[in-house]
């Protein structure tokens, strides 16, 4: 990238699918998976604060911000679960990386398929530090916008390589198995939640209401399985059964947030919680047997979106799928910002 | 501003200088001080919180949301003192105005040049209810970015007509004197602070420090006088003598917010403090007297930045100052993320 001070790197829906396109969906996937490994390494050294949320009837929007010290990165994201039936997708994203020393914003993009990239890149990376070694089989519940990324990533960067589908809705199924025609992976579509469920080694659940919901019950859940509880991801917004949580060994993101918005409201404060930053680098134990059930209970956190936009960046130095967005006044002399607009004025005369 | 979902009008620098220049400076700061002055009027009606800030040892970037229910805005804003040393601008800002009934992004714009505006058009409304009513001097310290708006914006709405200008560095105070040639106010600039005040009704204070500071000492201030303290936001940044302080009415936007960032950091949580918008509406009272020393304590408030965005949407309803940014991924089929990027790649391989 070669730009100047009052230009910014803007990449657009448009340009993120053909960068995903141009090096391969599961590349992508594979890469943010380790880009997010990363920075869960050097969790201690990033500025964390739960996000902050603006709720209304109908949804949640939010600014996830997160600092290294050196780069600076937020995301706008909303979550509206009517917005599906009007047509229009129920989370949308744009996200922003800035140089700390500065202040000056250096990546503007959109973050509707780099959230859905690094979400199922985040599940991926707990399903390979908390599944059983030899787990092929993972069940989906829920075939919206974030299935098929979820199938890939854990297909990439585990293993996967047999996937049992439900949704409530048949169509949902079909499109999910559809799109991924080409994965290679074995592929079935069930009828219920608890046929999905038979032979599973993994599964996630990404379901989108707004609503405590039950999308699995405690007698579906066998010993050894991981689950990823994906969907449940705002304050009255949860997937599974509350029994299923207290026979699991639970890992979170960030306790802080999680609480709020993750299964574990449902439990009380005070419940036993694993970080998976320690997990990967070893502070704490993952998985301890191959009975024992283990639930990432994620919810998406700034971190995540920080690796993703810093993979972004270092994509964009060998390609170019990005627009100069002029959205940085910069004046010659700093001081000067009335007089810029000035000769603007002079400059319009002169056109004219 | 007629546009499909999945774009969103985008205001660059340039439009915004086009935009303003084409209405007027002089327009464009009255409209936005009867914008804030409308939502100062609604203030119990938004969603308010105090800015989500990460300071780093050089400055700060800032997230700056408020919400009436109806429209969400945010501000992206950062403020680095040490920039102007490095040609860069102390503050640079953008923002984004969103539904929140479906959660989508209908605004996205810079916000260095309208933050500028708005925060002269803050002063103005606060002096315009707490200055005495026959106040034609303003006294300028710091002849930095904000000044010709706020000399500008006092003479639109508050009738000033006379200014002293004193910065430490005199070609800063040449500067804002030219580029106010054509204000038809009468101007002088002053070899000190102590001068500047000499016979000034009201005084704006907006310097850029990062560090306490005493721009005005109390010996500097008369009976009488109207303070527009803008250049303290931040903790550990402030511009006043605490003595004055002591002797002042003093008036802020969110107090939550304030007592953080700005003057009356130096004082006790409990020193009483009025909001302005009690002012504007007629629930406290402001100026008692032509001898009380009035002090607006701006650090700069979401509410403000909404206005701000509120006003630029109307704009945009008789302007083409604004390009249409893909920045929304939004397919045919909401839950078909995946589908919408596969078939993008369909498109690709065509074009070969």
């Amino acid at each position: 990238m070669d730009h100047g001070i009052n230009t910014v790197p803007f990449v657009s829906v448009e340009n993120m699918m053909r960068l995903v396109i141009e090096l391969g969906m599961e590349t992508a996937l594979y890469e943010l998976t380790e880009y997010i490994d990363e920075d869960f390494r050097r969790w201690p050294s990033f500025d964390k604060t739960p996000r902050v949320a603006s709720h209304s009837t109908d949804g949640v929007i939010e600014l996830m911000p997160t600092s290294d010290g050196i780069d600076y990165g937020f995301k706008y994201v909303n979550g509206h679960p009517k917005n599906m039936k009007d047509g229009l997708q129920t989370v949308t994203a744009f996200g922003l990386l800035a140089d700390v020393n500065t202040g000056y914003p250096v990546l503007l993009t959109e973050m509707t398929i780099l959230t859905a990239l690094r979400t199922a890149a985040t599940s991926a990376l707990a399903t390979k530090f908390l599944a059983r070694k030899d787990s092929r089989t993972l069940a989906l519940i829920g075939a919206g916008a974030q299935s098929e990324f979820q199938a890939l990533a854990l297909k990439t960067v585990c293993g996967i390589d047999r996937l049992r589908v439900f949704d409530i809705d048949p169509a949902a199924s079909r499109k999910c198995i559809a799109n991924l025609s080409q994965s290679g992976m074995e592929m079935k579509i069930c009828s219920s939640g608890h046929e999905a469920l038979e032979g599973a080694d993994v599964v996630t659940t990404c379901t989108a209401d707004k609503q405590y919901a039950t999308i699995l019950t405690d007698n579906m859940v066998g010993n050894g399985l991981h689950i990823n509880a994906i969907g449940g991801d705002c304050p009255g917004k949860t997937e599974l059964h509350k029994d299923i949580l207290l026979r699991s060994e639970i890992f979170v993101e960030y306790p802080e947030q999680t609480r709020i918005e993750g299964e574990i409201q449902q439990l009380d404060a005070e419940h036993p919680v694993k970080e998976l930053w320690e997990v990967i680098t070893g502070r704490t134990t993952g998985r301890e047997n191959d009975r024992q059930i283990t639930l990432f209970d994620g919810v998406g956190f700034a971190v995540e979106d920080f690796s993703a936009l810093r993979w972004l960046r270092d994509k964009l130095k060998t390609s170019s799928r990005y627009d100069l967005l002029d959205i940085i006044a910069d004046p010659d002399d700093p001081r000067d910002l009335f007089g810029m607009i000035q000769r603007e004025k002079l400059r319009m005369k002169n056109l004219d």
